[in-house]
């Protein structure tokens, strides 16, 4: 039996951050794992700027609240939800992801959590597991599943490399070049060509 | 981080083969897991009996196609994927459940596959795993989630014991008396809430 696991944001969602950054008009906060692979050094960077700037979790989720899934982000979900079990592994917060995991018809999510301050600040985060993308892909096969990952940066890396099959979606140009075995699909409909031809 | 694992049917939806049974008039297909915890045994004598009375996955797929979710499942499934990761676990068919699932918004199942001939015949069935709920929860933890499980009947009792919280629904009474340390719940308004009880 077959399982897909799909990164979240640049493949279902908007990047979250880069849309802070817009509405806040800190483009500092528009780096994301594309930029820089250290994921403990780019949340640090991000919290100490929101501590700089006083942005709570009630300004970010006014923010989130405004986004919409990528345009045929949700009726590609719905095609896939319906073949295969979808787990979708993501290094995002759980109190970001939820308002827009609802426009998603909730598939299941896997992530961290943000610790909150009692006024709302954004005190640190919590990952729940490290390098839990490849961890999740490597426990499902122990649980006899085949599985399809998909995602876009460089954070999934580790993910699409433990998969049966990996599969870049929208990655940077540098990527693709320093990744040439896996497939690339560029929008939803390819992606959605790309797993067909793996299902059984 | 918590997340839930479920059992199928009893839970969210009727118990297929009884449904079967009922439509077919074949009362020796009322036989379920909770009169038979030896699940092999159970599952070849189901597949002699359609064997002998010439039923294919055509008819049972029909029958299936008329059933509807437990009331009130479509309603508690909805309030748990907005709370938590939710991963059913069954030990049905992904050919029995998917025109079920789709009913219930495809959470994420993990089940097993049925072998069918070219002419429909149910030849066989593939476990995708021996004891895979309890495999999947104790995986589940190792992924750091604290898990919640709940089921009603003997093929689920691993999953429930593995679990850091096993909630019976709707249990056999043998079952509630030879397992008396589990909650239970009886209808899915009290299963809610032996959920939420537990949600941080």
């Amino acid at each position: 039996m077959q399982l897909v696991c799909l990164d979240l944001e640049g493949v279902l969602l908007p990047e979250i951050w880069i849309a802070v950054a817009r509405k806040t008009g800190l483009k500092e906060l528009e780096r994301t794992t594309r930029d820089e692979p250290d994921y403990d050094k780019l949340m640090r960077y991000r919290l100490d700027i929101l501590d700089r700037e006083g942005i709570g979790i009630g300004e970010i989720r006014e923010v989130i609240g405004t986004l919409d899934p990528l345009p045929g982000a949700v009726e590609f979900a719905e095609w896939l939800k319906s073949c295969v079990p979808l787990i979708v592994l993501s290094d995002t917060f759980s109190q970001f992801a939820e308002p827009l995991m609802a426009k998603l018809g909730y598939p299941a999510l896997f992530c961290h959590q943000l610790i909150l301050g009692a006024s709302g600040t954004i005190d640190d985060y919590k990952l729940r597991l490290d390098d839990q993308k490849k961890k999740s892909v490597n426990a499902f096969q122990n649980l006899n599943f085949e599985v399809i990952a998909a995602g876009d940066s460089y954070n999934d890396l580790t993910m699409l490399q433990q998969a049966d099959q990996g599969i870049l979606f929208r990655p940077p140009e540098k990527m693709k070049s320093e990744y040439p075995d896996f497939p690339v699909a560029e929008d939803h409909a390819s992606l959605r060509e790309n797993i067909e031809k793996l299902l059984r």
